[in-house]
């Protein structure tokens, strides 16, 4: 009969027996404190409040106890510090209870750059004799509350790893993933984390700025001013969809083919080197991290201009020149225009072909961009839609480009005040990296550059480096 | 040499101590209890199924025993109920065998409300020396068997920790992550929850629902039968695409603007309250929490709104009437009509860039409703979006709307049968938000307001609380 | 005073302990290797490299040691091989050392089929004594180096499971989700998985291929070819988009009808057998498995289809007719042909909305398939949205092909060459499954069928198996 208790007993002592150690303590009592005790609880960690004023602190999620901060410091190894950093002074004075505890220091500011250091190192400076970790703080009061944690990530930095581990487990428990961000140092950057705003879309967004604004004077230049000065006609209706409709063409393709420009380089560079095992430039570096931001602003600029395309027929200009054209030809009792030009049909039908196949792959890439999709890709397939079919969205939107202007490019009466049209300037860069991306394409360049990304270097000492890391994955 | 073998050794010994415990008892062989005990199996569990006939229920997961249910019970002390709750007779004849065991009810009714009592409160009354814990039952045998539940969320609810614990831990070596739902009688609101059906979308729809209702109604008096009655006109064929043109955008901006609303009303109500510490009345509660999915139910309408407007032009009687007007003007030879009318060019142009412009943020807007997208944002980054582009978002819409009317406003042939016709209507609730929203941006309201959302406390007790509140996060 | 530390000093001693035990080994000092290292040490484990050159490796992640292959494996129980298969040759020459260890095959080849035998399996018979786990080799450097593993799945198969349990135990700390694929035997299955290309998609586009193909030929010479045969006019123009646009709804709507196909099917096969415990046949398994798919790519062209039509009224083509045929009118003086046919705009109009509606429906399935949309449903809504709204969305697809072709099923005229028109054929299938569909929805039917799915059967043993079944969950 003992014999047969034994499997569940067992596993009952253990439950037990974890209920010993698993005591948490948490300095404060605010939203956040109460929403991560709650949480705590929930995972199966007894919890513990310290509080200034443990009889009047307002509702605490049940189960939880509330002592003092000496009392509740005493009962528990992991102590987490939900308290503004302005009112840190309080754990001077407490700094003899808090010897070798681990304190998780949660704090936020609400701006960059308040105070000299970050909240955690002045925390240390405070308690010197605990071991800080800062973390949990990209966690917001309400995601806690709403047990919102599956598959977050939180980041952990500290001196102790130790520390950081038993920090780390409660993280685990809560369903959090970890990122050990390394020593203390690092806690000025976890706490900007949750102040930041799209760092990664700043750069593809001033370049979008940068090249709207441009293409946009330039082209009031050519088109209405030209107009108002040369033939004396007041056409500036046409800016607010007409040389919008431009711009947003050639936005687009210039920032797409600046997606996939850093990459070309990168491999020419490493062909030039002949070795992967340099690092690229910072800009390169900043600019290759940034391809996917390009592409999406990229899109949404291809977006604009199909949706002002789609409203050409229904605006007034357009159906007043279509009646009055008409109207005129009626006058003047002209029948030739009337001829149907098969070239032009087929020219303009093309046009729009390649356009809507270009928007078509557009949307596709930027689908398997959503976090989501792309995580369900293998690597291959990753690599194939992003890398075969981006170029093939490139090569597309740029033949867009060129059989507009197919007929255009040996016209002088097209270069008015001796200026190019904004669709020849928006093909510049296109077209070279799609020769580029050609030339690494060739089998010799292809054959060479594949090694080196292999591990293969071309300068190796014979035996020692380059052997080892041709053997390893 | 023993102390080479040592490191070895203790993780393998671990590994066989484990496999002791971890015995875990299934009764049922229906498709969830194999698919649970396949993935429990893969988990390293050692699972064993109690069964009425345990020589003919069929094929079970290799590496599975099966026993009788007496047997089975005893080699685990968490058992897991797959058996439909018409079935439960048999448990309470094994009540004996069950005592001090932890019995997690996986079981699901086909509707809500057959029985007075959930099924885990049916099965603890049947076996009240047992501890039912209600949980896992918003698996499916698909998903389990297919090994989907990567970030997946159960709930689990139980009158003892310690039970709810060992579940728990199951459920975390699967990779899932556990809500807590308190105690047993929480079961009820479990059981429910594979049952439900869009709870969040049933408020958004009815407003939906009954705003187009309405205004379906109201146009169709003002427009066909007003045509009808006072022309003798039939103008019927216009229900189908400009009717419903007519009411989609109305509704979408009303629904846009009902997004906003409870935000607006919930900060004027902490101003007047003083604080932030008291609920909300329950209705305001409610309406916050749909919120998103009114803005999506408003970013349907939009988008349908866009697709009737792209398809005007390829419309039959928009057609016949470009024809017939030009024909019409020929035939009366005038010749005036054909004056361009700049202001008209600039008006509606600006009305369509609106339209556009309006209809892009929407969709970035809904982007970043999507799980993964904004599950990706920080939360700064989030109430940007949300917050600042959402109310620019209502701005633009209702500018939009402005602009169509812009010119008709003083027009008496616009009040037929003195009624204002539809976009002035549905213009009233986006300009009541924004002017509120406005005054809610002054800097003197705003700073109040903030300093209320960060714990401040108009009507405080100056000691106690609201000091608490203020110094924790 | 003891009293006191006790708490604390069990959490540090259980890290202490911990740190003794969990020592990981990795041979193999490459990209994969060294990332892999940095992510276990994040996780708190301990990492020790195996390498030829321990003073000449690189640079590896700070906290790792290295030494030579037989010290490093001394020093674990467990070793990662991060080391391509063409050099396993020095792990035959290590043999004696790694007896009784567990080895991690992370191997990748470039290509499928390049060996004879998987590389875990090859690995297996150079250390026999070894026990062999195959798995993690579908995490890339990067993803590793990034910490972007939360909610990944990684796959395991092995000899041992106690093998596989270590394994995956560390999988478990690193944040990933590991799914069992049963033995050794299963490697190559796990080694093919990183270089699979969409392979659930090959079947649906190899469909959409076939019937684009079919219908452009079919369609080519009943339009172009016939107008030039018998007419003798080219109309090649209308290749590029009146055709495509005539090809593209044609396909999407068949291949939307043969995403609820096999559904269809396999409920009449469940009737006719009786029984849902007999497998399907693999031809009809393989069709289900790529459903989503299937309508994924149905969207496509639904989508194809959409732009097409709105950029129709821009075309020069349509634009040229509209001009030419007002001034034919007035040339020819007649009055008649302005006649407003109601019946005409009504049945265009209703052709509109209903593919409109289709394609937001349409818009709507696709947004539900999106893995993080999907994921947060519950059963009954998927089920909700993906059969009833499916089965709608096709009722309304094939209504605006009806609609289409309302006046011309009659007319002699449309049957050129004797061959009916594109859009009759396509309406073929749709239509069976609709009616098939209508004929499952009979009550009779449907409560048989209801009942065979939840596990009844018709030709059971009346008391053993079937009783089983019914009551289990």
């Amino acid at each position: 009969m003992p014999e047969e208790m034994k499997p569940e007993s067992v596993l009952l002592h253990d439950l037990d027996s974890a209920a010993e150690t698993d005591m948490l303590c948490i300095f404060g009592t605010g939203d956040l404190g109460r929403s991560l005790g709650l949480r705590l609880l929930q995972s199966g960690y007894r919890v513990v409040y310290g509080s200034r004023r443990p009889h009047s602190c307002g509702p605490l999620p049940p189960g939880a106890q509330v002592m003092n901060h000496v009392a509740a410091a005493r009962s528990s190894s992991l102590i987490f510090i939900c308290v503004h950093r302005e009112h840190y002074g309080f754990l001077e004075t407490l700094a003899p209870h808090l010897e070798e505890k681990v304190l998780v220091d949660l704090s936020n500011n609400l701006k960059k750059d308040v105070y000299p250091e970050a909240n955690a190192t002045y925390l240390q400076r405070l308690v010197p004799k605990a071991t800080v970790v800062k973390g949990f703080n990209t966690l917001s009061a309400w995601a806690l509350q709403n047990g919102l944690l599956a598959g977050k990530q939180v980041f952990l930095c500290g001196n102790s790893a130790e520390a950081k581990r038993a920090a780390a487990d409660v993280a685990t428990k809560l369903g959090l993933t970890v990122l050990d961000k390394g020593s203390l140092s690092a806690a000025r950057e976890i706490e900007d984390f949750p102040l930041r705003l799209f760092p990664e879309w700043r750069l593809p967004l001033c370049v979008a700025v940068g090249l709207t604004a441009f293409f946009f004077f330039y082209l009031l230049i050519r088109d209405v001013i030209y107009a108002y000065v040369e033939q004396e006609k007041d056409i500036s209706y046409r800016i607010m969809i007409s040389l919008a409709n431009k711009v947003f063409p050639i936005v687009s393709l210039i920032m797409l083919s600046l997606c996939y420009l850093p990459g070309v380089i990168a491999a020419f560079l490493q062909l030039y080197r002949g070795t992967k095992y340099k690092r690229f430039p910072d800009w390169l570096d900043r600019w290759m991290l940034c391809r996917k931001q390009m592409g999406l602003v990229a899109l949404g600029f291809a977006f604009l201009h199909a949706i002002y395309t789609f409203v050409i027929p229904i605006r007034y200009s357009v159906r007043h020149k279509l009646i009055s054209r008409v109207v005129d030809e009626m006058k003047e009792n002209k029948t030739t225009p009337f001829y149907f030009d098969n070239t032009e049909a087929w020219g303009t039908d093309s046009f729009y072909v390649l356009g809507i196949t270009g928007f078509f792959l557009y949307v596709l890439l930027a689908l398997t961009s959503l976090p989501s999709v792309g995580g369900s890709l293998s690597w291959r397939e990753f690599t194939f839609i992003q890398s075969k079919l981006g170029h093939l969205t490139l090569f597309i939107c740029t033949a867009h480009g060129y059989v507009y202007g197919w007929n255009k490019f040996l016209k002088l009466s097209t270069y008015k005040w001796y200026t190019p049209p904004g669709y020849m300037l928006c093909l510049i860069v296109p077209s070279v990296v799609l020769v580029l991306k050609l030339l690494l394409l060739l089998p010799c360049v292809d054959r060479t550059l594949t090694r080196i990304r292999q591990g293969w270097e071309r300068n190796q000492s014979k035996e020692t480096v380059g052997d080892n890391k041709a053997t390893n994955l």
